[in-house]
């Protein structure tokens, strides 16, 4: 049953294509759900709505459908249309008139954004460690091998001399500021929805901080129509932070596929990591770097997807909102793989020191060259344009 | 199996990454690529490589693999990595060396692609029925009620008479420009790659013509090379038509949602279309429209995920194209079920005539004015500036 | 003066961000503003809105603004918001009444979309030269260098034989399938908009058909609504043909810049084609490479642009559409001048065959080895696994 | 003159292609590059590169670069390239041999990141007091209208009673949460790239510490190959967050014109802020508004063509880079009009009280029927129930 049912029952076909795959994509927020509806029962009682006993049973109910939940005994069917619909529905077939008191005060806007939030966070967190081991990882290849030479390029061209600790550390820099914005995001999410209802409030005395506090929420986020406006904006803004990090994990893969190939060899991958052709029985291709590479923009087009569904759109909410969770679902697990897989990468990464310096021709050091000139007083344009003429003339030769 | 199997197990994890869902996805494919195999086969036997015994054995287990997919028997395992790797190891499993034949003259780059485009095709020709049908509905319409006055706006403002009519044409002429570029875009995939191997051809002389006729397509894709470059391109083209398609429905959606509205009302939907509020019993909610709006975003998202994923990529296959597959098999599906919510939508629409003629207020007919001085020989912008003033001092008023 | 100059003068802030950059814009669409003028005034004789003298007076006047436009004395100002107010005020200024008339039957809106699909349309045309001329620089290409091997690459590794003609083939039959798809969407844009006004037709019995004749259009876009709806989607359109060209200029380019890298040095360019760098004296960059590759995606960001842009929108003209003429005339100049680009690399480009033959290396071989003993009788999957074993071997060694 | 002039001249084509528009874009950051050049030419003579003369010299000539550039007298030609050329060469000119130093240490490179980061600090900063003057309008309307009811939306719906002061609180929470983006993203950008060179540092001891100091940035960026990292995600990062903020303007405008509607009437605009119909004389229109919603869309093209442009490249600088610059600086114009324009949207909107109390129509409170009932001991889902059955016979009648 639905929580809105009135006295038609829906065209099947609507129903079906108004719920979508959300009863599908919901098995990732029961447990959310469960813990914002125990914090919300709480709150429910302080104030006075729920008896003690009323709220103990909730609590008892909610905590026995985490438990099915983890051991995958929950279900939600099409007909539930979500998992918040199929939590009350639990809930009132076990307990009766309590179960009909859960939605009190709540409205499944802000319950829909209670679960989200606490999940988004969670995986913040875990995003979070991830980049600590790849860090970790990327410290051990530059404590090994960190000291090799290895040309700088630019344009695609050798430049000047670089090393495997420069190219390394560069990845390490740039999940520094990942960890940053991490926290910038996380701290933009961290608001409470709950007591929000539909956007417009609800017309009883709700204690928004005490929930807030329990379910471990910065703060309360006060405007209620700001609640509904914020949905898109913070998914926007949690796109925009996976790709902002997918986006090293994007420049670094393209570096390996180069230097591993074996005109380059600057490193090598074990062969175990590598898959081989169904026609050409030579091959042996690095699938897991371009697919570390491809995962940036799958959530390009996931962040666009968002980006573009949520503007030109009256303030309140819309069902157009209802398809914002599967890409940002996504786009969390595609981080989390990537970055597991990239550590993995870097855990097992061989540098060829022979094939690394024999790479360290002598136009890399025409720089080096004008510095010396330099050093010696020359100014250096004049430096600059006599190493030119000389490295024209060598070239010709 | 592995179909490159070497003498190395690869890694777990890499496996499972570079697999991903494609064991899954590669459902859809199945019976694509048993007809593209059986195609092939009676290539292979025709030049001579497959005796008629062989020819015979492998077209028959084919059919029985089309059947027992169609029964929903034919399983995909993650260890298969594909369907063609779990149809081949199929073959081989019953035929033994006769199985071993069938991947003759072929990669299993050109027979993704055979796959692929034989099943856009089929959705194509499924799309094209799809909009035949929504223009009839759109047609009744008119027929019952295109003569009822509306206002026409632009600005979101009143500007001059319309009718339900002249509305409902403009989706119908849309629409026929659709099909003109389903025509297109049909015509552009119906290229048979088959033949071109690995992007570098198959150092065997096959006959590609008589395989491409076999299977319907239009014509060979001639060179092999342009055949792997084509993959993304093609399949950009394909999500721009459907963006396109979409777009239509994005803009009548839009129409609906506010001309629905009970403020306005020209248009009314049955309850049964209509959803409800977890919250607030009165509201009835047009979700139905609100998700057509919104899918044109969706697949907006897919098609960047595409024409970013392609780019700056040196020629030939990369295994990034894996994951071209998922968006544009969405993509296909959203674009057929958008058509058939959007044709359920016209076939129960009602139009409130009272509603819309009540709407026909006198500042719709300024322009009226304006052409009936311009008719007594007054030059049109001398007209429009006294209907002007006029205008503006009634709103004074 | 506006051309729809009320009793109030527009707020000066508001003035300048609503006009934008229109009056700069705009100088592209003077001359087809203007010959569309012609054919609507010489409608308006025909159907006895105009006299013959007032018809070849405005007809005159409109040639002579197109004569100091070409010589850059036609100026748009702020104040006059856009092309057409500056032409419509300028045959006021010069005819008086008569000046007065030409806007009889027609309104901005579909004044605009004459313009600028006249605009697009021989924007087009000369797409279709430069694409021409760009495969005539391919074919000579390939007529001097076409049979000199290069290594065929998938994943970024050597995979199989492939050639200097096979490789440019690739592209030449991209352009081919360009030229199909440019065709596709020129016969979109054909369509006369002129007649249909702000979206809900004249109260005038034009003849619309005459006007289409006149300008060239292939047919009347008949349903006025339509019209304007079809303004972002058939420039989205256009956007989307550009995209798909570009797509083959960023693939080749890609090529080139690895294919020209001193490593590889398959291909060169000449020395004046090349930049340096302010401080590496040594340094010699295809920078005309990299501007190709990197124009794919400043029109995915237009295209971006307008996709989204147009969406969510009620029926009618918005004022967001005058956002679509930048986008759409910037991504037209950069196709062009790509094209350009590339045609003079093609002419320029210089293969060098010794590096060529040098880079074909034995592995590249490895699958004419399986078929080798394909022709001896083996199983295709049996001759696979023996030659993969012997190359293993030979790797270790 | 080129900085890197070799002996040979760029075939002129190929010039105008590479410069591109970059010497007219140019022109916004002429003043932050001399300040960077300033402070780079303090460091070189505290390490002993420059005599105590030169430095004043180069200081002194660098201000008159300033001053001229003021003036609008300081002219880039296409064959300076860019500003950085162009102030080189002058130096150069007028200050012989001492002008030749002043590249000492850097490479165009690092000069261009430190010019756009300084620019981009002070955007950053010029929105940041934008944003706050929006703030205190939005304040001012809320403090004279905020406690006029108005009817709160859900799904384009009526849903339940709101208020001008929930509404524009709204708009003001958002700001609250773009302006601690704002930091985040400043801090992100806030890092000197001085002293990286070309991304492989410079054969020099540097005090790069003393010139981030000099110029007012956080912190040096230490890595060189991440400060060319960086470049374009710096610049995402910057447009993301311009998104962010105009996501919250395309909201209200979408709301505003909806509302404005005549239809609608809670709010209204001055007739000096609307523009007219070249046919339809009665027509005011919100252009403004139209205009701040599509700017949206805008930004949300430039964001996609950085985030698409960047990826799938090799570590260190490409000349593609160089098409950063535009989408980035329009993006902040967009950014910086906007805000002012909704400012002076807010300070002049009226509240038409009569129409917003018209529209507090019954269904409005059906929620707070329900509460009624919940606060005299029913349970919720009986309390909800009920009422909607009452709401729904009310309907019927």
């Amino acid at each position: 049953m639905k929580l809105w049912q009135k006295d038609y029952v829906l065209n099947s076909q609507i129903e079906a294509f108004t719920v979508g795959e959300d009863y599908q994509v919901d098995q990732k927020l029961v447990e959310y759900d469960c813990q914002a509806s125990k914090a919300h029962a709480s709150m429910l009682y302080k104030i006075g709505i729920l008896t003690e006993d009323e709220h103990e049973k909730l609590c008892n109910e909610l905590d026995r459908i985490i438990e099915l939940h983890k051991n995958g005994r929950f279900t939600i069917s099409v007909n539930d249309e979500d998992c918040h619909t199929a939590i009350e529905n639990y809930l009132t077939e076990s307990l009766g008139e309590t179960g009909k008191k859960i939605h009190t005060g709540r409205s499944r806007n802000d319950q829909v954004l209670a679960a989200l939030r606490l999940y988004y966070k969670e995986m913040l967190l875990d995003a979070k460690k991830k980049i600590l081991s790849l860090q970790k990882a990327v410290d051990t290849l530059i404590k090994t091998w960190g000291s090799v030479p290895i040309p700088g390029y630019t344009h695609t061209r050798k430049a000047m001399p670089s090393s495997v600790g420069l190219w390394a550390g560069a990845l390490k820099a740039a999940l520094d500021d990942d960890l940053l914005q991490l926290k910038s995001v996380y701290d933009l999410i961290d608001q409470s929805p709950l007591g929000s209802g539909a956007g417009y409030g609800v017309p009883l005395k709700l204690d928004r901080k005490s929930v807030a506090d329990d379910l471990g929420f910065a703060k309360v986020q006060e405007n209620p129509i700001y609640v509904q406006t914020s949905r898109g904006k913070f998914d926007a803004a949690l796109l925009h932070f996976i790709s902002f990090v997918l986006f090293d994990a994007n420049k670094v893969a393209t570096d390996l596929i180069l230097f591993t190939m074996p005109d380059f060899g600057f490193f090598t991958l074990p062969d175990t990591f590598l898959t081989g052709s169904s026609i050409m029985p030579q091959k042996k291709n690095p699938d897991v770097l371009e697919l570390i590479r491809a995962n940036y923009h799958q959530v390009l087009g996931y962040e666009m997807q968002v980006k573009s569904l949520i503007a030109n759109l009256l303030s309140g909410y819309h069902r157009d909102f209802q398809l914002l969770k599967k890409p940002v679902m996504y786009a969390l697990d595609i981080l989390l793989t990537t970055l597991s897989m990239l550590t993995l990468v870097f855990e097992n990464l061989q540098v060829d020191e022979k094939k690394c310096k024999n790479a360290m021709t002598p136009e890399l050091y025409a720089t080096e060259k004008v510095y010396d000139l330099v050093k010696e007083g020359m100014s250096f344009r004049e430096a600059y344009q006599r190493v030119a003429k000389e490295e024209s003339m060598l070239k010709k030769r």
